[in-house]
């Protein structure tokens, strides 16, 4: 079983971020096999205070790629997953926020798990949130924009000629042991 | 590659809470392992806004386990990371606790990696956080506490007694396709 540990923990560090897609069909069960991982992700008092809409087609996908410099990605991805706090099932704001930060974290490696697709979370979109929501016609005191997740087959050599190195911070630079 | 991305997302699924614990160390090489998982959580501008306190010592867990009505898995646990939002690192509220909550995720799911070991995210020790950040002496301006994720050897007998039907809300009724 230690191979298969490493396996999993190789698997969540090497998740990264995919901006450039090739437009290709992922299929219905695929993406909803994507949202099943969010689905089990944890929330405090199991309050599951998310809500997602599925953008596949082409008009809708213009008109949230116009609330955002990011818009390219969206228009390339092909499907767009917008996620909202559902905030009548939120209990208290910073708990929602995280568990809505875990279910995304969720479908990020969700996606990780299938081959040859990527995706990129967005969250600049954030500063148009109130324009997001009258696409869904979704009230702003029922549903608040958290973010998109963009998703497409990955075109590994444009990926390739923009690869940043991942950088993080050390380890030690953020743990201390009691 | 199907029987590969079949298992990820199951291993991603089947994570759950372990709340009872066997007192066994926990070697540091796999305490860091899990918190290298953290590491790699993506946050809003690559801020990486966390802090955690890695907490083995009786003492601290006693000073901790007296904060929540949960004291008892914090004593029980070999290990607790107590977990803050850099505040200085931060850079958008919101953003910031998504991050948070995306870090703590991949904690727990690099927990769920390793065998025989389990862990539980608790966040009703929020409503003493100020006394939390009293026992690391961390400034109220500069660290908020986020969390607390208690991990040990889990007790398999008593989980399955307290065993509860995992309940998560059915795809339909949080998400549209458009």
């Amino acid at each position: 079983m230690e191979l298969l540990k490493n396996e999993f923990i190789k698997f969540i560090k090497e998740r990264k971020s995919i901006r450039s897609f090739i437009y290709k069909k992922i299929d219905k069960e695929t993406i909803l096999s994507v949202i099943e991982c969010g689905r089990w992700a944890p929330s405090g008092n199991n309050s599951q205070p998310w809500r997602v809409c599925i953008v596949i087609h082409p008009t809708v996908k213009r008109m949230l790629s116009e609330l955002t410099k990011y818009g390219g990605i969206i228009e390339d991805a092909y499907v767009n997953l917008v996620i909202f706090l559902d905030l009548e099932r939120g209990y208290d704001r910073v708990k929602d926020i995280q568990a809505i930060g875990a279910f995304m974290q969720n479908l990020l490696l969700g996606v990780h798990a299938i081959e040859n697709i990527g995706a990129v979370w967005i969250g600049e979109i954030l500063s148009k949130k109130d324009e997001v929501n009258e696409i869904f016609k979704f009230p702003i005191d029922k549903f608040e924009l958290m973010g998109v997740i963009a998703i497409g087959l990955a075109d590994e050599a444009r990926e390739k000629a923009h690869e940043k190195e991942r950088e993080r911070r050390p380890l030690d630079e953020f743990i201390d042991w009691y």
